[in-house]
């Protein structure tokens, strides 16, 4: 079936080089890394290689920094609950923001059943944090500032690097839910200065259920997987070696080409930005203008249901989304949009478009048309539509 | 390289069936299985397809009871922590064995240092606990018990079905770790009576870093990755679907191959043990001679060290192990030879041979003259070794 994808955040498809590498390690049946005989030191050479592809795509200072994980979830729980946990002691107060991905809003609220406290800064109306707001929410017991890097939902970019200034300065640890960042956007930790940096691989065309954690050298955080003493005794189990192989190979490609598909999903966006206001009315750009992943738009249209949208647009085989994977069938107004100032009618007629490298300018035009038959056919039929002042 | 592999226990070879259902899905390039559009759709049917393979493995009397994760140790610490924290405020009292895998020693060591406390029933000089010595450990404040259902070292395997007798009596929950069971004897998780029972996919020639935790319905644990609501809200991250499409096809597998493999592993291991005596003299068989699972020897060695057996085989192209993958590289004696009786010395001495669906008769000659040749080697340099008692 040829569907157009415009829902990348979902699920990019594996890059061809990926899938080739990923297969010849199924067939090469690569044995355990922790076994002390042949078998196992092919499969340790393979897993070293993928972490010092990983480590130089997030410019870490060294591989040993990088633990494997199944994906942006576990890491964000490992960093989240593992330092809570680590620095119980010390204190039981996280700061966090507003718009948060549910992996960092749900893990918070268990830590809060285990008597840890939070306060959630909020986000102007393109979804930036103010870093002053950050400053003022740290408290003596503060052990943890979690703020993502780029929102999944709006795309915006928040201002890590100052955020960063201020946690050294009150020696609080920052984590950063950098899912949705690395292998899009240029990523250096050592020059955003965060301790704790959380990754997926199939945000840069590597397999779904696999990702990492950078842990920065010399940070104490609880394993959230305790037992052998895989990934440098930080994160127990054998290793999916596949997965950790196509992860590898798809961060040297996405250091390779991050300019020209940036560049390519500037160019994608600007189209359909650009020719938007010819196929649709009244509709908003949710998130900040420049500060924001180069691949994904927003769009609050007004007199619709964006779940109703979506369904219509797959009668056309063109695949976009409301919101997170995560939580599509939760049937609450996304935080995210409620939180930029969005209300909840419109909140619930928003699609995130999100491009990737197998768009080309026809599924721009294809999609806006598809979107104006199924924007007219729903307002038709909305109580909500002003008719007569449309007529 | 033509390896003869022994060391099963460390690495399974993927089956060809299940490379041709992981390759296949690699080129297929699924969705998100959470998705509200065809990608998603075909990526859920897949999903809940390998559910039902496992369920069926299991003989689970749902395949909601089922929990993909990233593999045995995931399971097991998801088991243990999400019993320990769903049931805080009843008690903080676990009740396991002397013989555990790390991923439950460690996990709950992790737990003690969050003031639980924990009771280990030994075992006896084959390796089995005692249903009664498990039934005087609870106490008022007892919330799980614990217990591996075979040994990754010595092949064990433990009376559940009486344990759970004891444990639905006194209203605690049993976990098992099957981790080296699964795929390999028969499973019923009806019959065995636990609440919940870990397992590895690549114990079943299933890929590595994937595996699942089975749930029995009403069991209320605490889920270890907070985040999505994927895996019936069990699990939160975007899951690895490669690597469940290959659990479910290696889960069928083992369902239709088992008492073919198991009696080919018999046949094995029956050829090792009756000719072992004419290559090698003074050694011990560890575990138990009935009650064991079908394709592991653990044989300890007098006046060698096991480490220096296995890089001499390796050498030779073969390929066995002293213990755990997991546990290799920590330079202690095993936990479990020294719970059976043996020595230090002899524990050092000890090699695990675990057996596969790959080997044939003529590995077994193979290794045992290898074998020779090493053990002689080593004792004519060993300080230990009575030259002139043997001379």
């Amino acid at each position: 079936m040829n569907i157009i994808n415009l829902d990348h955040m979902s699920a990019n498809p594996l890059l061809p080089e990926v899938q080739d590498a990923m297969i010849e390690a199924l067939k090469s049946n690569h044995g355990n890394p922790s076994s002390q005989h042949k078998l196992g030191d092919m499969a340790a050479n393979a897993l070293e290689k993928a972490r010092e592809s990983v480590a130089r795509l997030l410019n870490s200072n060294s591989p040993k920094e990088v633990v494997f994980t199944s994906g942006g979830t576990e890491s964000i729980n490992h960093a989240i609950k593992g330092v809570a946990l680590a620095k119980a002691e010390k204190g039981k107060h996280i700061v966090t923001s507003n718009i948060e991905h549910n992996a960092v809003l749900r893990t918070l609220r268990r830590l809060k059943m285990m008597d840890y406290h939070v306060t959630s800064v909020p986000v102007d109306n393109t979804g930036r944090v103010n870093p002053l707001d950050v400053a003022k929410a740290i408290q003596d017991d503060t052990v943890l500032v979690s703020i993502m890097h780029s929102n999944n939902e709006i795309g915006t970019i928040q201002p890590i690097e100052e955020i960063a200034k201020i946690t050294k300065e009150k020696k609080v640890l920052l984590h950063t839910d950098a899912v949705d960042s690395v292998g899009v956007i240029p990523m250096d930790v050592q020059k955003l200065g965060v301790d704790l940096l959380s990754f997926a691989s199939n945000t840069f065309y590597g397999p779904s259920g696999a990702g990492g954690l950078y842990i920065r050298k010399g940070v104490a955080v609880w394993p959230l997987l305790d037992g052998g003493v895989q990934e440098n005794n930080k994160r127990a189990g054998t290793e999916n070696l596949i997965g950790i192989i196509g992860t590898g190979v798809a961060a040297d490609l996405a250091l390779r080409d991050m300019n020209k598909r940036i560049a390519h999903a500037k160019k994608l966006k600007g189209l359909l930005l650009r020719e938007l206001p010819n196929y649709v009315t009244e509709y908003i750009l949710n998130g900040h203008p420049e500060l924001s992943l180069p691949h994904l738009a927003s769009i609050s249209i007004k007199y619709v249901e964006g779940e109703s949208v979506v369904l219509m647009l797959d009668d056309e085989n063109i695949a976009v989304s409301t919101r997170s994977a995560c939580a599509a069938g939760a049937l609450q107004a996304s935080h995210v949009l409620l939180s930029i100032g969005r209300d909840f009618a419109d909140a619930q007629g928003t699609l995130v478009i999100t491009f990737g490298v197998d768009n080309g300018e026809k599924d721009v035009t294809t999609f806006l048309s598809a979107l104006r038959e199924a924007v007219k056919t729903l307002r038709e039929i909305s109580p909500l539509y002003p008719k007569a002042a449309h007529a």
